[in-house]
């Protein structure tokens, strides 16, 4: 089943917004698509590189006739926008957003919208360092994972719908309860984030580290590249599973250090041998 | 410059040691490279693959004629096979190791063997997840850094044939003392590894974290699928620095997670700010 739409607002065309567009355009899934953002000149961009096609400063201006409407921007911005558009849509439309927390966003939604809720929250798991409309591609979400978040307020019928949309560019579909996803995007995403950070402060503080660094070391601390303005929403709009995670880990680490001080060589190889397992489980389970 | 040697005894015959003979061999800079490992079957696979001509289960008997050894065994083995070979290799020949940790090895030549000391440790940043000799290469070394690590006590001559070895093969080679370079390991690799085993186990024990992985959670986690005896060793021997290194990230972690409890978004933003610019610090100094 493919999606079609006649007209798709999508608010905020950086990366990940300015891919859909242009995903949806290629594919002939949508008639028209409007791009929302608060900068003129990356609004040029979008359009010049064919993400969109009409350019607004303000989102309520471009609601009308709409029948998707696609949340690009940082996920501290989600509950606003929602609240801006809530009575701007058409009933019919269907409402998404590309945030990568989801509990805050969707229990937002369930207090301030109709039910049954026709916002549906998705997480596709797309992207890289690079941000911007300039980097947008059409086959971003070929092949990748988007994450559904659904809850029990939702429209069965607008959960199909959101299904429908990321499989119609590509994407592989996972259906998750908000707090389980930003519970699991917290272990898996952003605590690592965040240690990659504490990584990458670690070595600059050592002084001299460059001779010694290696490809190791490259992998480890790639993701401490991001933008720091999503990271800090990220960690503003998950605080408590970040929070509960950065706990967990140091609980092992300290675990680990103990082996170290004392000199527990067979607790140390357990320890490798079962982080090995691990990492093997976590990718198949 | 180059180096030229009538006979080379390569003691452990895995990936590092492997490559060594081939590269040496292959490039005509050796005429005999005698391989000296505890299991038949491994030398046999080296002799095959064309890293070393002949096989010896005692290194003592593999030491006439030599003039150079380079111990590839584990870190934790090398304290012992000095005391081995000290009184058995040509007072001339020059002896080097390729264990990633240096203090305790070169600490104990230097209360152990006569000085001027002609042992000088090296680290090959060399490697991958793959071991043994039937994963050697003889391009490994070629552009990879080199550690080596001199003392006060070592013969500056051998220093210099220790460089050039290693440059012969291709590899850049940086000279530092041996604690520094563990503090900076540690740092750069050693807690690394131990933080994506800790994220590695993380992930794991969160259930279904499969479907939210994405290429982050994979570069970080990647190393933690080293083998455990070997990361074992490296925390035996680099205990204070590994140790030291883990109660520093611990407090920046903590500190992150300050700022999340307190949700104060100027203080994240800021982190991530300095964090990638202290990753692009670290790379470049």
């Amino acid at each position: 089943m493919t999606a079609h739409y006649k007209q798709v607002t999508i608010v905020g065309v950086g990366l990940l917004g300015g891919s859909l567009g242009l995903a949806l355009k290629l594919a002939g899934l949508a008639e028209r698509v409007r791009g929302v953002g608060h900068r003129q000149s990356s609004l040029d961009t979008a359009r010049d590189c064919g993400a969109v096609d009409e350019t607004y400063l303000n989102v309520s201006d471009a609601l009308a006739g709409t029948d998707l409407v696609v949340l690009c921007t940082p996920a501290a911005m989600v509950p606003h926008l929602l609240d801006t558009i809530r009575d701007k849509c058409h009933p019919d439309a269907l409402v998404t957003d590309v945030a990568s927390t989801k509990a805050a966003i969707c229990e937002h939604a369930e207090q301030t919208w109709p039910k049954p809720l026709r916002f549906v929250g998705s997480h596709p798991m797309a992207g890289s360092e690079k941000f911007g409309a300039e980097n947008a591609y059409a086959s971003l979400y070929e092949g990748s994972s988007v994450l559904v978040t659904p809850t029990t307020h939702s429209d069965a019928n607008y959960v199909a719908r959101t299904k429908t949309l990321w499989e119609s560019v590509g994407a592989n579909v996972v259906e998750m309860a908000p707090d389980l996803h930003d519970r699991l995007v917290a272990n898996t995403s952003h605590v690592p984030h965040i240690v990659a950070a504490c990584l990458a402060e670690l070595a600059a503080n050592s002084g001299g580290a460059k001779a010694v660094i290696g490809n190791g070391f490259r992998d480890m601390t790639r993701i401490a590249a991001g933008r720091s303005e999503i990271w800090r929403d990220i960690c503003m709009t998950n605080p408590q599973a970040i929070s509960t995670g950065l706990n967990e880990l140091r609980k092992l680490l300290d675990e680990v250090r103990g082996m170290i001080d004392t000199g527990d060589a067979a607790a140390l190889e357990r320890f490798f041998t079962e982080a090995h397992k691990a990492r093997d489980r976590a990718m198949r389970e």
